[in-house]
């Protein structure tokens, strides 16, 4: 995989809740814009989206490939640099790559704002999940 | 993490058309049977399932850890191995983090029946989807 230095993470990002499927699904073995099936990771687009230290890239997601229930991410974070603070409707799920960090994750999904954040250290080889409207930051270290 | 020889594979899984969210979501920052929420990928179980050549680790799931929209798997096959032939009512996103092998896909989702499958090289460094109730097999060569 393409690596820079700092923290690399995989962001797993569901759109079920958002997208919900057709009743009839037509015959769908290729992407939607005639990209090949199998994808060399390598070669595909990355951006930043104006954000200093990120590097983003869809390993597959519904814009590009037709997906309707989960996206799935490869994130690449410079030493310092940090997500907002957000939350969603649907689950998220982390594995982290290299490098380490905090979590900050306020746990209170059914109040109308959020408490106070816990903080978890996060470390490479390691995976966690976000519940459904939890609010959560991540801050990468290394 | 931790690597046999062969093919080393994550799997996302979706659950979301199998375990509808409940309409009011409690307080959910840590998992239903007490484990952390950030876990080390090294010490988590892992099973074959009665399958030879599989090895399986659930890094996020339904039964340990409470999750409703989604799984994700890290999955290793020894060469030679394959999963069997079959199909599912939800997406499924592989990323091939090290060896190689085939997919079939009989993309005829639409049919009581597949059609003929074609053939796709996979690789390391690779990622594709699986469109909904689309039958498929991988077979892992190297």
């Amino acid at each position: 995989m393409r690596r820079m230095s700092g923290v690399l993470v995989l962001i797993f990002y569901i759109l079920s809740l958002l997208l919900p499927l057709p009743t009839t699904t037509a015959s769908s073995c290729c992407s939607i814009k005639g990209l090949p099936l199998v994808r060399n990771i390598s070669e595909l687009p990355q951006d930043n989206y104006g954000r200093g230290g990120l590097s983003h890239i869809t390993l597959a997601g519904s814009a590009m490939h037709g997906l309707k229930e989960v996206e799935v991410w490869l994130q690449t974070f410079s030493p310092g640099s940090r997500t907002p603070i957000h939350r969603h409707s649907c689950e998220e799920i982390f594995v982290v790559l290299k490098g380490s960090g905090t979590l900050y994750l306020a746990s209170s999904s059914h109040e109308k704002y959020p408490g106070k954040p816990q903080e978890y250290f996060v470390f490479a080889n390691s995976t966690f999940h976000i519940p459904v409207n939890d609010v959560h930051q991540v801050n990468l270290s290394t």
